[in-house]
């Protein structure tokens, strides 16, 4: 496929800071890896003509926040977050609950999703991330 | 089933920019097509007596968005738009993470649906896409 | 169970218009009836005092509105309501894509969840439906 | 994992006011206990540095709501609230429709997650819970 060019500009579209409440990477898988292993990801569109830069944060039910977390994207790019996949400054323990919270400097619009193939057929969510309103700017 | 004359108008309902962050067309499908065909769709209601025009662009995680795909949705009607029958400017490709902008010349609604067939039993996804709300007028 | 009194009082929750832009009763289903039944429903809640008169309309993609689906809801009560379960002014024919939209003269919350059963396993969806924020009084 | 000492403080985010309208706690599970024991979630983050305080009313539809159900979330902490849990003052009955309305004296995110594992392969869902945003503060 190829690109194409745009002259077209997105205005500021999303928030700065963006909470998903619910956080549990499966401990276990069943199919084809890597598109079939369990996980969660979060996944961010950033329109915007400048790089986001992303510090997620990690809230446990028993123990202090965990980090930041950074991660970069492009202009006009969307990035799926591989919770699994953050291990700077710690990685997030498997079976266990957490939450997220996601602080960019250029609005960003945040969906949560997860697979869970624990048992023989894969389950999936996704819901729309909890937005900050108050720090649109 | 009749259809029903109605005198009854609708105020303005919804908003003119739509974001659905998270995009994935499954590369394989399982059961009875085209009902059980992998797929992804957003749900779009126009309650207006006006045609509302669609523009969406589709943005990656390594290349430039692509767009406008122009859609059409009569006044009074909802269209299940599935993301696998965009064609123009150029289909997307699947098994790759993307995410869309939806804007409309008239107030709309989004809902965002996958149907995942890739394993035997097939997983739903359902949410309320991210209404821009700064741009309702 | 016992059911308690209460003295205390909700102050109103909610909005008086909502949207649920994805419908689709699917035609078939498997497992143990009624539980099983492959249905589509709005769970709305009233916490106010007052009984909430609600007014359904159903959008097609290829013929205008039909409604209004009028249902109560006492105070201090939630209903799950079946879109199956709707018969008058016609029943909504099964197979087909639908929006709804739900006008009520009392705050109300609602939520949208489908049971699929067409395969042998259920797949759920559930997500906030969209509040018409401009119509809150 | 080691836990990490921080310095940062978050401002205050969320709401103190939550609705999840659809509720049903199914009858029966299939898998190893308590993982995939069917159950029904409100995932609750508490970013501020004070306890949060909530209380939890559960309504139904052919009776006056109960509570309100006590449960603390400390600072800085997340906490998944099994429904299933909930016991003082009644527990909530298997296989009735519910909503509940969840309310704290600090600002907190909510989400809802089901795991339904009535049939052979579970199910999940899980959305944002609805945030009454005229009680922010």
């Amino acid at each position: 496929m190829e690109t194409y060019p745009i002259e077209k500009r997105f205005p500021p579209l999303g928030h700065k800071r963006w909470v998903i409440a619910e956080g549990f990477i499966p401990t276990t898988s069943h199919g084809p890896e890597p598109e079939m292993t369990s996980h969660e990801a979060a996944c961010v569109l950033n329109v915007s003509d400048e790089e986001a830069h992303l510090e997620i944060w990690i809230f446990y039910s028993d123990r202090e926040p965990v980090g930041p977390y950074r991660i970069s994207i492009g202009p006009r790019r969307t990035k799926h977050i591989r919770f699994n996949a953050l291990t700077d400054p710690a990685p997030i323990p498997h079976g266990t609950d957490y939450s997220s919270v996601i602080e960019s400097d250029v609005p960003i619009v945040v969906q949560h999703t997860r697979l869970d193939s624990r048992q023989a057929e894969n389950a999936l969510i996704s819901t729309l991330a909890f937005a900050d309103t108050e720090s649109v700017m």
